[in-house]
């Protein structure tokens, strides 16, 4: 092995395909901080521009995956199914998914991370529970997958650490958006879950990171390659997120929300979502080879109260008060409610997600900086869908705010909200094709069994 | 201006233009040292990708030169004009250069650089004359300048400091093959030494760093584009470099050479290429506009004796014995002579100056980092020229040495001189292909005046 950083960056810069035994040496030199800042971000730079082959890519991956702790879960006898969500506004999907899912018999070791800039994080909704702790230890979270098939926390210090040191310079040297890099960057902690399997929930849309199914795609080709490099099923979902999901933006209304889903309700979008997942899930854990099967499976969890019973028992072993579960007031409640009104009449045409995502972080329900904290009850819940005949002055949105929100933030989260929502003056024609209630779900790739 | 270096990497990377406000901005956060190396390191393998057009690459270059002094010569009548060689092996032409254009009326302020890997630098030239002193003061330069019309001196600290942190980044990051950045490091430190023009000797072949005429003329026109927006006239020679300059390599030797050349003497090719630079610098200069003349001119200078008696004067005003340039004898001389000879007999076909630029590197001459010191008696003396007939064992090259030379240093340039003479057995149809001098000159590039 020829290993020095400065001749790997020449030659990833013109195109050629690195050896296995440099790549894993270059994640190690970033590992132990023995290659510099610099020399790391001209090599991201390199890769943004040249890619990495799907060898490539599954050695970086892996080296990644190995450069901290990887939870050993192999004493749990069932499947051990995750699920990533690639960003959503109002995606609180894995809150009433994962409970389901483990009804079904796959466990669900879930780490999640908190929210950043306009899309949330489970963690953030989970905490809205008062007493919920995500802290849990490695231990703890392992018995707690084994006993009741699923638990939820947040990332430690020791998954993934190579990740955690190109994460910050790619937030810093414009070389974010890069699908090997967002890959290995998903995959790399995934892994290091202990899983037997993974399906990623790819937002494709306005309010996603991925803006057309073509990057989309791409993204999920690169993840399928990592994932049957290191011999773990994965399967993707393509999913639409140019309008928020549900109803509900913003923590405590999003464990609400959740909570009617598994009860069997909720807003019908949600609830597809989580079958789709769900049934995805039961596939990729080997419970069932039928997706219709698999989607029955999940939807009579949510109708007959299983899933429900699973996220109790998970509210009680994490220190959460399970009073919260069936009486949405014991969650937290904002002081003011401010509403945004139609200015005329006519049909929902659009409802911008990033603009809502960003309003609710104004509100206080997301952070701008790592450093904010996040206020459990803000956020907004969406009074009209596309597709509805909305007259002027009809509420579209309420705002829940504390009463002391600094007023600047309150007319950004106004304005914001008043942007988001396009309005057409009726015309039959608009009228019908909005109406038309278009799936979530856009396409799903999986491997040949 | 919407400074933020992490929009700006990204606007570059995604092939923006930037703003001037914004290159400034980024130039001076490169200086103050308010902006990370990560994000240099990034920029600049952005750049590489994405080059930069005329306009952003002039604003780069003018806000690089101004990142420090900008010496002040303005006081000096006469035209001000350097020559800059981007690097050959035994390149000693500014030495008969400097004084022949001074003594035909332009003046010369020249700062230069050592030598690093296999090409000499002109201050470690200079410095094996007993005594001469390149690090002048600003003021003393500027006197020498217009008392003598040349002086030579060594890069000072505030000489474009943008342009160290720069090319120190460049070097660990692979970011220094870069037309833009290559352009701008060279231009940055001329335009400082306050000059009206400048000749670029811009080398092509195998022992250059641009290999191809096309590369060559494409760095060219960064740099003359650099120079017109900075109001100085620029021409351009290109040069061939296969093969060394003159017969002498080491410093020393190469300063013997270049007194040769003064007194009308010394190879045809290191006289050909002193009267082609000092033609152009006489036009660039204004001093003549017709070619031939400003040739003829230079050729008087050295034959005449004016060029050598500015070059006594100026060996005297930095302190050097000028007594080395009536008698070779009195420059430092090595202790040991080792003859390479011809392996058997045929026509020179090829001598490889990169190999011989390292072979005397291995003797003393040069440095592998820019912490060795250089033996200023080292080095190599040509003894057959490409297109001579050699006979079996006929002497090649003499190698300079001291006695107490490591033995391996010796054996590795034995090894690299062998095999830098390529000897085609002898046929009548190569001997006359070979036998025919080619000009060292390839093409000259000057703007329309």
């Amino acid at each position: 092995m020829s290993f020095l950083p400065a001749q790997l960056i020449r030659a990833k810069r013109d195109g050629a395909h690195l050896a296995d035994a440099d790549l894993r040496a270059f994640i190690a030199g970033v590992t132990d901080d023995s290659i510099p800042d610099y020399q790391i971000a001209a090599m991201l730079m390199a890769i943004f521009f040249r890619g990495l082959d799907d060898r490539e890519l599954a050695t970086w991956a892996d080296a990644m995956t190995r450069s901290g702790d990887v939870i050993d879960l192999s004493m749990i006898k069932r499947a051990k199914v995750d699920k990533h969500s690639t960003g959503g506004v109002g995606d609180k999907i894995s809150i009433p998914l994962a409970p389901a899912v483990a009804a079904c018999g796959v466990a669900v070791p879930m780490v999640s991370g908190r929210g950043l800039g306009h899309t949330g994080g489970t963690l953030d909704k989970l905490e809205s529970i008062p007493g919920f702790k995500v802290n849990l230890s490695i231990p703890r979270f392992t018995e707690l997958v084994d006993q009741l098939g699923v638990c939820l926390i947040g990332q430690t210090e020791r998954i993934a650490p190579a990740d955690k040191r190109l994460y910050a310079l790619r937030d810093v040297t414009g070389t974010i958006e890069s699908v090997p890099l967002i890959a290995s960057s998903i995959m790399s902690k995934k892994l290091a879950e202990g899983i037997d399997g993974l399906v990623i929930d790819c937002k494709v849309g306005t309010g996603a990171f991925m803006k057309t199914l073509d990057d989309a795609r791409r993204l999920c080709a690169a993840m399928m390659a990592i994932g049957k490099a290191a011999g773990k099923r994965v399967s993707c979902v393509l999913t639409d997120m140019d309008a928020p999901i549900g109803h509900a933006i913003g923590n405590a209304l999003e464990i609400a929300e959740s909570i009617d889903v598994m009860r069997g309700g909720g807003p019908e979008d949600t609830r597809e979502l989580t079958l789709a997942l769900g049934a995805e899930m039961l596939l990729v854990g080997g419970v069932t080879t039928d997706a219709a099967d698999a989607r029955a499976r999940i939807a009579a969890a949510l109708d007959d109260g299983r899933a429900l019973a699973v996220f109790r028992a998970l509210v009680i072993a994490q220190g959460g008060d399970p009073a919260t579960i069936d009486d949405h007031a014991r969650l937290p409640k904002a002081e003011m409610h401010t509403t945004v009104v139609a200015p005329q009449g006519g049909t929902v045409a659009r409802i911008d997600a990033e603009k809502l995502g960003v309003a609710s972080v104004w509100l206080g329900a997301g952070r701008r900086t790592k450093e904010d904290a996040v206020d459990p009850a803000a956020g907004l819940m969406l009074e009209a869908q596309i597709g509805d005949a909305v007259d002027a002055s009809q509420p579209l949105c309420v705002l829940h705010h504390p009463r002391g929100l600094a007023p600047d933030r309150l007319e950004q989260a106004l304005r914001l909200t008043r942007e988001a929502f396009v309005i057409q003056p009726d015309d039959p024609a608009t009228t019908m094709r909005l109406g038309t209630a278009k799936s979530r779900v856009l396409e799903i790739i999986r491997e040949p069994s």
